[in-house]
């Protein structure tokens, strides 16, 4: 279990929405309120897109709300673009490689859930990857094949797309197995110019998602918050969970679907359902 | 806010007691019940007595739920003594040197609690250290400056009295800044012979304390415990909280008191008060 | 490139043998002088044969010469059978799962070298392991492929022959991909009886490797030296370099051979030559 | 020993100068050639001025060569002004507080070089703080005394003055202990407008400190070098070692002086001696 955020719209500090805000990210890690596991300690990530090439990276083992460098960071950082993602480990180790957004070439992604049986289907998903991709995983987590599964199904061309087929490989491959498949998540995937996010759950409930309001409304609900004030109409916020208790500023993105924002208000909002993967 | 336990008695591996009790320190580490915080996330520390020249350290930054190398070290060290502590930070860095317990020649201490107003205290206390501790100093915390004044008021020949000491020339400290003194403790203190445990608080409820009871009062409880079954009349346990729901295994220890176990049987009680100490 | 030791003979703190030997190896690790790389600082390990079930490991991704964890588990634990290793990190992450010696059963395994074009050859090699063996990968080194190819080619049985399947396996897969085949190795293992130590080198030198000589001998040299009076005739040391510039204290390990140390002063020594291996 | 270099010019992506020169600082942090220890691995720091408020630090216990993270941050973060420190311990701790740079509101710190029997001084400099800095101590070494001492002495008001009474006050108080005085060190402090760099040993020679030349300079004596053709004539580089053996592109800095850089093209250079020191 995890939590993770995206930000797209104004280029802000990164400290206002991850320290700041009421009942953030990092405070999430330490108590959240909605998760499966209270605690997420095990590792915090933050990928941001900003100068240089290609989005950055900072990785660290540290708890989040104890991370001296990550206040630091978040303090002399601004970004229009990031995603950020707090950790409890469910089985593999606690270590920089393993730990969210992973990134290849202009793409970050982000999971919050995990693949049932991993361990099992971990070298069929493997053999599954293109040989290129099984040559860099450096981690060990479900996730880092998830996403390298995707990006040999299309993740740069149609992102949605390529993570229902990997969706459906992967409940393939352990039905297969003589599993019971099981794919948990919200992802969150991002170009540097859009920002994608699917809720999805094989059985059952899925982790949950929001997306803030527009900017307008939010203005509108909460006319004497300094905060909002300055919220534009682009600005959107994806969040495991919502940062604060304030009715109306929080949409819930619904079961097996998926969003895509983007500079100029875009709001897609599409059905996310599992596709039977092309053979490998 | 922090926990710890101490151990005293027949040779065990250490994570018999570390990561195989129900409700032990590490798994308080992750959702403590009776503490003020619920995470004590902020590194943890180990000492043992066995071979070597004086007592064996352990500190880690890593939490102690995820630390591989804790698990190892538990798995595979036996003691008839030792001390375990998981720390929650409150205001001092996450660093290896501030973690418990603390170490002088033959000598470990652990403290769950704080020095209140530290910060405005520290170089005051710093200056009423013997020369030699103020050098020796490593870390930034309360409990590292309590440790090095209580040696220098005699902690090696008479722990009680010394820390007895301490806590008045603490509390007068504050007095003479102008500060409400407040000291809340509970300290476990050892030389590799005896384990003491003081628990006391300037004003209110002190952190809680417990020993086990003695062996055959526990095995008489639960006849059919094979674990309980083991233990010898030697043993004793101190911990911040109970390790399980179990009526009757644990004793609290009162407030304003001091406790001192060792072999044979011993668990001798004494009253702990502030004295004024000498003038350094 | 990387630098090992192992120890079998009476039960020693492991400190003498790291820390206070004269160019012992975490000495070695800030300075080597027969290495490719003059700095080993990407990471120790330690595992030993003592109390508990299974011997112990200890992985640290901080410098051999600044742990201090390292100076106190060394100076405080006490083993007839360790291996030791510091790391030179080329191209795969400094993390603890990336740490020698990796472990499986009662079984240890550490390695100083690297297998050629590994990036290009890892997902063959990943696929020729078995698959229990695949799920249980959790680091990211060559290393650990070797040691879990040579797990499912017999290495519990026959350590020399599965190695030798193992290395024969690496270069054909080598030659199949149209690549020059290069191991480049000194391996370690141990069962936690018997250390078994290999030099191999698919073309030019191997990497360096010595054992001990018969204590008696050492004793003889230098009747005057306090710490070999006390070498019983069982102790071996096996390094990739030697500790000190002792003249007939120390023997080679000629390339393309193995040697086997046991307790009663077993020294088998025998020739090391890929073998086909059988298909997995 | 320790090594630092300072940016001040146009904005760079750090890593052009972190990573991308030719023995540049990362590069000496695994093999210096100048300095009394060869391997620099026992932390990393890095100071910039940016966005948000007061320059920004991310202090590491990772070896600069392998962290990465800081080849992340290198590659994202464009400054016009930043110090980076690589560390090699002497005593202190491996720990971020002990990192350079030290900061306090707008200032930065560095320190290549060691106060001569520092622990017998420690009690005595620490004293002489103002208390406010003294709370404020988070590490246990020299150089944040130093930095605290020098606050207390007018570092804010002028710097190199500042720095000039807090040397002679260190060396009358190594006197006044009965002590030979030793204060060894290449000082670098920026505000974020200027850069100062001092060189200055009691006896014997200081640690080396070299300035970039004007650019035009180096423009002309290496006119097909496309990265000196980006050089503006504002840029100045203060480094502990040349980054390259490239003649005529460096200017030893003097013992005993010190040099302010601003934009604009100012580089004064100033004598450097011992002040005695207001009584505190």
């Amino acid at each position: 279990m995890c939590r993770w955020m995206g930000w797209l719209g104004q280029p802000v500090l990164i400290d206002e929405l991850l320290f700041k805000s009421q009942h953030g990210i990092v405070d999430q890690s330490l108590h959240s309120r909605m998760g499966a596991e209270p605690t997420n300690g095990d590792g915090f990530g933050l990928g941001w897109y900003g100068v240089g090439e290609h989005p950055a990276l900072y990785h660290s083992v540290a708890p989040a709300w104890g991370d001296a460098n990550l206040r630091e960071l978040a303090a002399h950082i601004e970004s229009r673009l990031f995603l950020a993602h707090v950790r409890a480990a469910i089985g593999s180790p606690v270590q920089q490689t393993n730990c969210h957004p992973f990134r290849h070439g202009n793409w970050l992604f982000v999971h919050n859930g995990f693949v049932g049986d991993f361990r099992e289907l971990r070298r069929d998903l493997m053999l599954a990857m293109e040989p290129d991709h099984f040559a860099a995983v450096e981690g060990s987590t479900d996730t880092e094949v998830v996403f390298r599964l995707a990006l040999g199904l299309g993740l740069e061309q149609d992102p949605v797309r390529a993570l229902e087929h990997t969706v459906g490989l992967i409940e393939e491959t352990a039905r297969r197995r003589g599993r019971e498949p099981m794919v948990q998540a919200t992802f969150g995937v991002s170009d540097g110019e859009s920002l994608w996010a699917v809720r999805y759950a094989t059985t059952g409930p899925a982790r949950s998602l929001f997306a803030s309001s527009v900017a307008s409304t939010v203005r509108e609900l909460y006319p004497d918050n300094a905060r909002f004030a300055r919220l534009k109409d682009d600005d959107r916020l994806i969040v495991s969970e919502p940062f604060a208790d304030l009715p109306g500023v929080w949409e819930e993105i619904p079961q097996s679907s998926a969003v895509r924002v983007a500079p100029g208000g875009v709001f897609d909002q599409s059905p996310f359902a599992p596709l039977s993967a092309p053979v490998p």
